[in-house]
Order: C-alpha cells, then sequence, then structure tokens
C-alpha cells in the first residue's frame, strides 16, 4: 500500500504541477506546439475580431430614427417662345413643395395652356414622342389621307417636343438646403448634419465642402450631379434620378465630435443610352374657370431630376453585457483548449508515472534475482 | 534503460502511425465510429449549410440601392348625372402625379362643385356615411324639427352617396409602367427590370408575363389586384391598397443573366367585411377665384387604390476573406475532432503498451520462475 | 492470457459502467466538477438563453409588410386682418392631402394674396427672415437710400413676420385617425390596430388609451406631441417632426390576442434653440387665373407639424427546422463534454487497472518470493 499511496501521491502531484514538470512539456512537444497554435489562434480571434474589429464589447443600435428637412433655394426666370414669360421659384419647381426626403426639381417643361375639353386631331408625331400618354379618346372618325384620328380630349393637345437645352439650366445653381436629425433611442444620442452655431449668417453663406465644411449642409445642385459622376446639362434636358446617401456610423464610446455624417452621390436610374428606358418626366396640370364657370386646364410636362436623400446608421456602445458574453465565450474556448491540454499533459504524466514504477518494481524484481 | 527507450521508441511510433495500427482501431471500434460519425456531421454541416445552402464563401450585400418611376396609361370618360362630363387622364387620377413608387389611382369619386364658404344646413346624414370629417363649424343654431344645425362651412356640404358601381370602372384596363433600377454599390453591379433593347415598339406593346415577358413592366391595373386575390370592380368601389413587391436575389458569380427580379402581388389592407374600416378614400379641393376675386371651390371624394411598390434584394459574390474564414472554422471544427481522435487512440495505445510490457516482463518474471 | 483478458474485460466493463465505479468519481473529484459546472453551463445556455430568451425554437419573420392609411377630422376658423376669414379643413391643412403615412399638418400660416408677375422692390428684412427664399431676380436698380433693389418677381413680395401665436391653435383638439394593416406573409398571419367591431359607433367616440383603448387608433393632435414631451403650442408656432412608431413584436405560438400594437412618439427634429435650424415651414402657392387670361396667385407660406409613421415588427412561429438546429447544437456542445468526460474517466480506469494490476502482479510476485 505504501508504494500505491506513493503512485497516487505523484499523480495529484502531477495534476496541481504539471507545468513546471519539464520533461513532461519536452516528452510531447509535438502536442505542446499544437495546443499552443491553437490558444493563440483563439486569443488572436478574440481579441482581434470579436473585440477590435467587431467591437464585441458594445451593444449595437440599428434602428436609427431619423427626420429630414429640405429647401431649395434659386429663382430662375425662362422665356420661351410658346409659353412666354416665366417665373420659377421653389414653390413651383419643387414636387411636392412640402419639404420632404425624396422630391423633384423640375428643369425642363413642356407648356400647353389653355386646353379645354373637346374634339380635335390626334397629333401624329404624338405616340412617337411619348410612350404612354395617348391623350384621349378617339371617336371613331378619321382622316385616311394623315392618318389621324379624331379624339375626345383637352384640346389643343400637347404637341410641342422636348426642348434639347433646358429652359431651366440655371437650376444648376440652385442650392439644397438638408437639415437631418438623427436618434439613437436605445442610447437617447442625438445629432444633426447642422452646425450647431449661433452665428446665423454661416448657414447662409456657406456651401457643403467634405474637408473644410463638413457641418454646412447646403447643396449646388450642379456639384450634386458632378459628384455623382454625371453632367447636369444633359440630365436636366432628359430628367433623372440622383440618391444622396447619409450615413452616420457613430462609436459612441468615442467623444461626440466622433460621430459625423457621411455623404455619398449616386445616380439611381442607369442610362444605358436608351431612349425608351432613360429620363424622368411627368404631367401636372392646373385647373381654371372662366367667369361662364367652364374649365379650361394648363398641362405641364415636367423633366427633372428626382433627389432621394436615404439615411443609414448604426451606432455601439459599451455595455457589460456584451462584455461578459464575448469574454465568456472566449475563456470559454480557450479553457476548452488549456482543459484538453491539462488532461492529456496529466494522463500522460499519470501513464508514464505507472510505466516508468511498473519497470522500476520490475527492475526491483529482476535485480534481487 | 534500453527497455524505457523501446517503450518510448513505441509510443512516438504510435503517435505517427497509429492509423495503421489495425488493431488499436480494432479495439476502440465504439470510439472510432463515434469520431468518424462526428467527422461526418461537421463535414455535412460545412459543405451543405456553410458553403452550399449560406453560401458562406460569398461577401454579401444587403443595401441595395434602387429607384422607381411609375407612369401610368389610360384615358377614361365619366358622366354622371350631378357632376356631367368629365375626362380623366393620368395627370388626374394619379396623386400624386409626380411618378412616386407609392402612389393612388382614384376608381370612384364624389364631387362637390362650386362650394363657397358661407352657412349652410349640415347633412343629417352625413355623420353616418363618413366619420371623420364634419364639415364645418356649428353656430348654434339648430332646427329642432329635423335634427339639423345651421354650420359655417363650404355650402352646399357633400351630400352624395358613394356609387356603388365604379364611376371609372374602366381603371381595370389602365396600365401602370414600372422602371426600377438597381443597384449593389459594394459590387459595382447595377440592372434595371426593363428590358435593354432598341425595338421601342416592344416597350409600347407588351404586357407583363411571369414566362413569356418577365423584362416588359407593364402590369394592366385589372391584373394586379386579380393577382394579389381580389376582384378590381369590388376593390374600386370603396377602394383598397395593394402592394407591389420586387425582389432582386442575385448571386453574382453566376452569369449577370441569372439575376432576375421577382414579382410578387399582394393586398395590403385585409378587408374585415367591416364598414368602418375598409376602403381607401380622401378628400381634396380645387381652388378657383371669381372675377370678383371671391374664392369657390370644387370637393373631390376620390376612392381608389394605393400601390405600394416595394424593393427588396440581396447580392452575393466570391471573396477570399468569407472563404477563409468559413474554410478556416470547418478546418477547426475537424480539427478538433481529429486531434481529440489522436489523442484518445494514442493514449490508448500507450496505456496499452505499458500494460502489456508490465504484463510481458510479469509473464517473463513468472515464467521463468 | 487469461491475465489480459481479464484486463480486457475490466476495460470494457469500465466503458459501459464507469459512472457506477464510485471510487473513480471519488479519485477524480476535481475533473468531476469541471465537468459538471460546463454541462450546467452549457445546459444553462442552451435552456436559458437559445430557448427562453431568444426562443430559437421559432422561425422568425422580419420582412413586416405593412399599410397605413391616415384621416385628420377637424375643422378650424382662422381670422387674420390681412388675410380675412378662413375656415380650415382637412382637404386644406393636410399636405398631400392623400391619407398618407408622411404627412404635413398646418398649424400657422403667412398669406401673400394677389401675386402678380412684375417688378417691385425687394423687402429689405427679407434676408433675415428666410434663410433659403429671396423671392426674384434682380434688376440692377437700387435705391441706395434704403438700399433695397427692384427685382422682378411675383408682386407685392410676401413681407408679413410670422404669427407668434399660431393662427390655428385648435389643431391642438384635431384628431388623426391611423388605420395601420400589417402582414407577416411567411406566416400568413395578419391583423390592424382598429378593434374588430361592428358598433361603428365606437369608433367615432373613442380616443387612444394605452390601457383602456388601445385598439382605438384615434389621437388628438395635442396628445400626440404632449406624449413626445413637448408643447403643443409651442410647437405650432414655428412647427416641427413628430415620429410615431408602431411595434409589432409577436409571438405567434401565443395566442392571436397577445400580438399587439405598441406605440411610441418622439420628437424628430431635436430643437437646439437654434433659431435657424428649428421649426418646419414650405410655401406654396395657388394659381389663378383672371377674366384677361392673365395668371395671379396665392403665396401660402406654411409653418406646422410632420407627422412620420413608422411601423417596425418582428413575429416567430414553433418550427421543427430551429428547433432541430437548437437542439442539435446543444446536444453537440453537451455531448463534447459528456464525451470527454467519458473519455477522461475510462483512461483514467484504464491506467488504474493496469497499474493496479502491475502492482497487484509485483505482489503476487513479491509475496511468493
Amino acid at each position: 500500500t505504501t508504494t500505491e499511496m506513493a503512485g497516487w501521491g505523484t499523480f495529484f502531484f502531477s495534476l496541481l504541477n504539471y507545468k513546471t514538470e519539464k520533461y513532461v512539456i519536452a516528452e510531447n512537444r509535438k502536442i505542446g506546439i499544437l495546443f499552443r497554435i491553437y490558444q493563440l489562434a483563439v486569443l488572436g480571434y478574440i481579441i482581434g475580431w470579436v473585440f477590435v474589429m467587431k467591437k464585441g464589447y458594445q451593444e449595437r443600435e440599428e434602428a436609427i430614427q431619423s427626420s429630414v428637412i429640405t429647401k431649395l433655394k434659386g429663382v430662375t426666370l425662362t422665356n420661351s417662345s410658346e409659353s412666354g414669360l416665366h417665373l420659377w421659384s421653389a414653390e413651383d419647381y419643387v414636387i411636392p413643395p412640402n419639404g420632404e426626403q425624396v422630391f423633384f426639381v423640375v428643369t425642363n417643361y413642356i407648356e400647353t395652356p389653355n386646353q379645354r375639353l373637346g374634339f380635335c386631331a390626334e397629333v401624329s408625331g404624338h405616340i412617337n414622342e411619348s410612350l404612354l400618354s395617348p391623350s384621349g379618346i378617339k371617336t371613331g372618325l378619321c382622316i385616311n389621307s394623315t392618318g389621324t384620328c379624331e379624339i375626345h380630349a383637352w384640346c389643343p393637345v400637347e404637341h410641342s417636343k422636348r426642348p434639347t437645352v433646358p429652359l431651366m439650366s440655371e437650376a444648376e445653381n440652385f442650392t439644397i438646403y438638408i437639415k437631418n436629425f438623427i436618434r439613437f433611442p436605445k442610447f437617447e444620442f442625438s445629432k444633426s448634419n447642422v452646425l450647431d452655431t449661433t452665428d446665423d449668417s454661416y448657414l447662409k453663406r456657406c456651401s457643403y465642402d467634405q474637408v473644410d465644411h463638413p457641418y454646412c449642409p447646403i447643396f449646388r445642385l450642379g456639384d450634386l450631379v458632378k459628384w455623382a459622376g454625371h453632367d447636369f446639362q444633359d440630365m436636366a434636358a432628359k430628367g433623372g434620378s440622383v440618391g444622396i446617401l447619409i450615413e452616420w456610423y457613430c462609436d459612441l464610446d468615442k467623444d461626440y465630435s466622433q460621430c459625423n455624417p457621411q455623404y455619398s452621390f449616386t445616380r439611381l436610374d442607369i442610362n444605358l443610352n436608351n431612349s425608351v428606358t432613360s429620363g424622368y418626366n411627368f404631367r401636372y396640370a392646373r385647373y381654371y374657370k372662366d367667369q361662364n364657370g367652364e374649365t379650361f386646364r394648363t398641362l405641364y410636362k415636367v423633366y427633372g431630376i428626382r433627389f432621394d436623400i436615404m439615411i443609414n446608421g448604426q451606432a455601439g456602445k459599451f455595455n457589460i453585457i456584451p462584455t461578459i458574453i464575448a469574454i465568456g465565450s472566449g475563456v470559454a474556448l480557450l479553457g476548452i483548449v488549456s482543459y484538453l491540454h491539462d488532461i492529456v499533459a496529466e494522463l500522460e504524466l499519470h501513464c508514464r508515472t505507472v510505466w516508468n514504477k511498473s519497470i522500476l518494481k520490475e527492475n526491483r524484481v529482476n535485480y534481487p534475482l
């Protein structure tokens, strides 16, 4: 029983102190190196990926709340032979006028004034110019020589061609003021893209610049289109669609001033040089009544640029729960590895001890013989 | 020491060649089978789920950028006893008219022309018909016999009943042209749901069909409502809301032509056969001034269908980083298993060797006796 | 060979019955306790976190489909010295009037009637009052004594100051009816925030209350602003933006009646007490023609509150696949632990057996001597 006790003593000793038993580690160099590599990989993953890259110690908020108010500034006078002098200010060229996140700016138009309900000849070239808007109901009377038919419609029908040079080419210098408020409700954090200044005149004269004026939210239309990689005058003639993306990726463990909006600009309708699918236009009418109570209207076919302001964002802030989970899973992973190592080393040692002992004893048995 | 060296020789031999030692595997059949099953499960999970199902080798892009331009085509003439002849074209029946992603198409209406500010009798039946729009301010004068009171309002007040047959039943044949451009900015990939053809006439005559014309984005309103599982004429009378979902799930490792839009259509307002909560209507007014500068207006209560175009999408493309992570985690999982197996087998063998040796030696010790 | 057979018998016996061999567990108390703790931690994680907290047995649907229809009710009479008597009903003060998810309610305004295109003097104070809307094009003629210049514009130009007390202060008592339908397409589940009642009068008289009337979707504007933490009259004078968030988090394994909307209200534009960036206003014009066919207009600068209704939601329902995956990963985790335990215990026992045997034999060898 003394030898047995000694064996167990060695076993428990090895259990506690295996790491100091150099020869065990030396003997199991292959296992040891593999374990160390695995431990380093796990540690690197936990620290490098989970903590530094993914900020696993932070609680995240993706449900950004956002409010956008837009306002356009600029006046232009158009003078076409057909519709005479027109003064366009923001209440006219911004559709809808109510400062929304998505709005259309008129840059070119065809005006058909004083239309009245009646009977007139279809415009023969009309079908070819416009894909989707025949303007009336055929009565059945057709003139075979010209190929045109009589229609019941608002007469005279729209027949002008789209001006190839945009009538409102000065729209390039209009400015748009984008006031964006964001909130991360979970963190009770809110910020705006407008400089928090008492100097009112700054926000009247400034112009957005990524480096010098990142908190001046005033943009020239021409710049917006240029930054999206297109030419304003080309786009103004036929119309198009431009996206303004404002991104707020905020690490709220850092200073308030480190949470800044990032702007990017893209053309959303890809012009494939296909006359059918390119451009942006629609019609609207203004209705009037004359002194006899009869209705007449002015029809506008407007071409222009639709601006679509998109807000994205995400915030992260230190929180004890994700930190514990991240550390816990890291410790668990490391723990499994270390634990496996312990078990393997311990068993190795134990078996070694048993073996050595049995050899010794045998030797003891043999030698006396 | 010779036996000890021999023992270690066997140990290292077993460390390297355990797999060829048939008797070890035979002896540990239970452990071996469990390990093989686990390895197969892990391999199946990695290959089947991570790679084939979840495409773990791809970088994903969920921030689809999208632009929708809509255009309606169709003209209808309505003739009601109260408001006379009306010609409705897209600029009138699409609200708002500016080609947006969410728009309302008028299919039925009540017109109340020539209202002027003044004093008139409340319409007694009005409250029962309309939930939320009393039309004026009570002056306090009430006629007890009829139960109606005088109001300061736009007179005459709206008093007609909603036509049970939609006045614009022909709206069923109106067509809607939906031009949808999408972009996956991370991959610089963009596509449109419109056939990229030089044959302009195709896009004038075609009609969407899932099989034959998937790239013709022209839809009959009647079809849209039918595909959403409802009857157009029913819906047109009271109004409703229809969702058009366009989904772009694209594997950009495949050909450009494999990234196609999928359309689905649903009714968004569930009609619970409850007269209060069903239907869609609102009022708007057109204002006029007579030669004396006095204002009068025409009030329209319009019933119709709101179409809500929703774009969803996701793209994936091969990228070396997620591939490495996916393979790495797979190898790690397999590695743990194989490694466990190695350790177990090796220790088994080692103990076996020790045991055999001690038995042999004992035998050797015993037999000579 | 008999002793060898006996050794193997003990080994296989230990493989199957190690748990009943008290002394092994007793001897490896340290290992055993650690394993038990780890098993408990894994079980707690699986049951507590994966199943109870995260409902890992449920299939989730985050793509909520939603339709919102809004309707405002309320009439107010304004009487200003400049523009006389005005009756404002929903078709006038809701912009746009078509019952959308985002809408603006006019609460204050400046009216500039009977503007005609012409030449007039710039209003000197204008620039200071309004940031972004100079109202015309300078002709070049300037009066040096006053510092004003002649402009080509709609004359007379807007020159009134914003009323400090909102003209439509009664808007506080207007009510908004929000009809919200949601659908979880994956589960074919749909619900509305409107009480499904046949008692029409309930929805005419009720008022939303979180406890008593959670299914009455009628809100007083004053209450909405109050719940967002602000004062209606303050906000009405300058304008602002209020978010109404409706959240549907539904466990569809529970009863239909357990899936309820949760409302929350926030002010989206943070008023930083900065006169430039606060408030919400825009301009629109109504165009008229006189009997000579000349155009004149009435310009409105309206201040008001924009309401933005945001719908969020998520549903979960029992599904066999996530349940199997959750249980499978749990079993796998537990299995690794138990398996490790088995291996360790078994090897311990085996080594112990070998050791004991060698000692016994040696004893046997020794004693006979």
